[in-house]
């Protein structure tokens, strides 16, 4: 099929004002979120319906022209990046908007796939019911993107990543199927659950067009406290002390060293520290109840004595007000902002059991000190999820000063991940492998499940169609695409 | 390969002891649990270790012989029944019962396919943490089953199935290759998330031989109550509201009608009625929470006086003790055998949305007494599941005097199925496939979906030799065993 020919038929499935060619009106659509690479494509095509992309599927399947679903474009990892797709098509969900219907008895919304994370918390927030998923992006990132990611965010660790939230998806297959799965029940032992293969696979093996996502209850209280302790194991007994006292109601428990809180209000207007001294360790807590007459804060505060008690804690600092509560978690969100001012981040989204966060920030520690000894080292993790963002930093002059930057980005990463590696740990916990981390996903994977994920591939999209060059290499396309 | 190589090379594998070919020694394990169906074989094999699991399936793929996995063989759909794999071997994996590690901090179990539930309960009480899988069959139940069937039970409500409580599986694939994915982590954005094809698959895609399960903290205070009231609809009120106050504290909501509900107190000593006579619908319902000093009673008091004054609930009583909180689940747990004493049950595991249940249980009631106004309609229902155990029970003159009882059983889940589908259900939400209904799955399922699961199927399983006959009609076998 002709490139004009595919056109004009794309054009005739979704109608011509949807079909765009202009490279300016695709440059933004080519780019990442943090400008970082940029792609190739012919055309963006944006369908109104399952139908209209089951149509576009067909016609790009008949043409064997590639295809890279794109959502809100917020990736970190370039998954929605065109790169290997200069002979093919960008499909944005952005016209699929729809709330099809919320069935709050049943706690069940379904959405179509192009409805922002944002525009979806106004709609349940109505009906006096929250979809726990939050992130930053949230007014740009759309639904399909973050059921095709598996997006974490600060909810994960109450309430699970998206794939936890998910009840049910529709799917547009490569070859136009729609596989609809969008019943939402909360058992159903009929043969296998596929939705499973399409949440997390960042479009290689189909596009989700809607979902159906579990609601939970409105938090009518809450409550929050900025722990301090000298010795980084003491973390993990305090996580399992306010597990095993408040378990659900357990909101987040989010970890930081010295320097990184340093950095925070050092560089960051408004923030405050509730102590005489930044003490080496924090942990930043947060409960949250349904009940809105309950005592958390009490509750806590009671808790907190015990840990006084047992000299876990050096200090604590419990928040008497929205205002204070505010304060210790302004804290928490300037330090992207305050790194940024610093200098430059080699930041990592690692994940490990939580028992084993404090040897794996010790032993990444280490291995980075003996390369870069000049580097500061960064930690807010989200210690409960076990994952950590660990952060090498370097101000701006030793950065300049960097003659091949990408290789000293590349062989601290490596280490950081070798020692996550040998704790049995992950190198991508929230942020998936895109086009970034494909050759770490080839050599850090187990043979065994790299070759069944090719299989899972090879089965769904033989011709490697759907997002080529995301999670698997792209390279070897001439021979077998999957090799 | 012949019958005596097979098995010669079977006994090199696992030892001679653990090779059974004495009719007397396997009948047992070729029968179904309530004696139903029986199935043929020519040995049973126990391994000891993953390794030896692979190596016994190596040695099936090179004989071309059917597998048939069994866990406890406590299943109800007769999925551990050998009936297609009479020149085949049973899968036992008895000897295999290792805790292989308790990460305490981490709250992750990993135990072999072996153990029972009864004692997994028991190993993670030492350590002060439980595993919420609670099902009648837990003595005897296995961990590898209970992940194959992805068992429900009374934990679900709050905790979800056995696949909401994976981590992690080890299995082996039918050519032999291990895929082990026993890392347990909370955060993992690594491609695919192949678990999920094992958990539920009823052994038709490998055998898993090993699990990293999610541990929660004990439950150290309750409350439970038993609400009457008349109009069925009510229910679901009840359930929002139940849950936007409690929310995650809400471990039970368990709907019987009148005629259930007389049955137990006529048929089971000590069953207990805490009201004047028989509501025409009772709602039992449990709270629990970590907090040993929370005052989950007086909430429960206090929200249920809110109730009586909307006017939702004619009477509620509290349990102010253990005992009389025992009296309650008394009741409850009596229903099974005061139906079997009182007559013949035809039973069904089907689930909607929460919010349908009351239309689910008065559209089938009547397509059930159009054809049997005989019959009494019982209702059991994990209705914050939305899971309806629909029965409609005979006396054992009526059932006895049926010429053809198997057609009448046909007759009636197929008008309770039907009604299902049409709102949005499913046929079988705890119970699973196995090899009864086959023909509903074959039917009942949307053709996409199906030929995606024969795709799975396929890739895996390619010469459809794992557990042949479940899921999928075995009958076929000759030209394509999987069309």
């Amino acid at each position: 099929m002709t490139v004009e020919n595919f056109l004009t038929a794309l054009r005739a499935a979704v109608g011509a004002g949807n079909v765009w060619t202009d490279l300016s009106d695709l440059a933004p659509l080519l780019q990442d979120w943090r400008g970082d690479v940029k792609g190739e494509a012919l055309a963006a095509v944006f369908p109104q319906s399952c139908e209209e992309v089951s149509a576009v599927l067909r016609i790009a399947a008949e043409a064997k022209r590639p295809i890279v679903p794109q959502g809100g474009n917020t990736g970190l990892s370039y998954g929605a990046t065109a790169r290997d797709a200069a002979t093919g098509i960008v499909l944005g969900l952005r016209r699929m908007r729809m709330v099809r219907e919320i069935d709050r008895a049943s706690n069940i919304v379904t959405v179509e796939a192009g409805l922002t994370l944002a525009e979806l918390h106004e709609e349940v927030a109505r009906v006096e019911r929250q979809m726990p998923l939050r992130l930053g992006s949230e007014g740009t990132a759309q639904i399909g993107g973050l059921v095709s990611t598996n997006a974490g965010g600060t909810g994960a660790l109450r309430y699970g990543p998206m794939r936890d939230l998910v009840a049910g998806v529709e799917v547009v297959l490569p070859d136009g199927r729609i596989f609809s799965d969008l019943a939402g029940l909360k058992k159903n032992n009929t043969g296998y659950d596929l939705k499973h293969l399409f949440i997390g696979a960042e479009g290689t093996l189909g596009v989700v067009t809607a979902a159906a996502l579990r609601l939970h209850p409105l938090v009518r209280s809450s409550a929050s406290a900025w722990l301090a302790f000298d010795a980084l194991p003491t973390a993990v007994e305090i996580l399992m002390r306010l597990q095993e006292r408040f378990d659900s109601a357990v909101q987040a428990v989010e970890l930081l060293n010295a320097d990184q809180v340093a950095f925070a209000l050092q560089h960051v207007p408004r923030t405050r520290l509730p102590f005489d001294q930044v003490p080496a360790w924090s942990l930043m807590i947060e409960l949250g109840s349904s009940d809105p007459a309950s005592d958390l804060k009490g509750a806590l505060e009671e808790w907190l004595i015990t840990l006084v008690e047992d000299d876990l804690v050096s200090d604590g600092f419990l928040s008497q007000s929205v205002a204070q509560a505010e304060d210790i978690w302004h804290v928490r969100h300037s330090v992207s902002e305050a790194n940024r001012i610093a200098g430059h981040s080699l930041s990592h989204d690692v994940a490990v059991r939580p028992s084993r966060v404090p040897e794996l920030i010790e032993r990444a520690g280490e291995a980075v000190r003996t390369i870069h000894p000049e580097a500061r080292i960064l930690i807010v993790s989200h210690l409960g999820d076990g994952n950590v963002h660990f952060i090498a930093h370097f101000d701006h002059a030793a950065w300049a000063s960097f003659e091949d930057p990408e290789r000293i980005t590349g062989e601290v990463m490596d280490r950081v991940h070798d020692v996550t590696a040998s704790l049995g740990g992950t190198f991508s916990a929230e942020h998936g492998i895109g086009r970034k981390l494909v050759r770490s996903l080839a050599e850090r994977t187990a043979p065994e499940r790299l070759s069944l994920m090719r299989e899972v591939k090879r089965m769904l999209d033989p011709e490697n169609r759907m997002n080529p060059g995301a999670l698997f290499s792209a390279e070897a396309k001439s021979t077998d695409p999957l090799a």
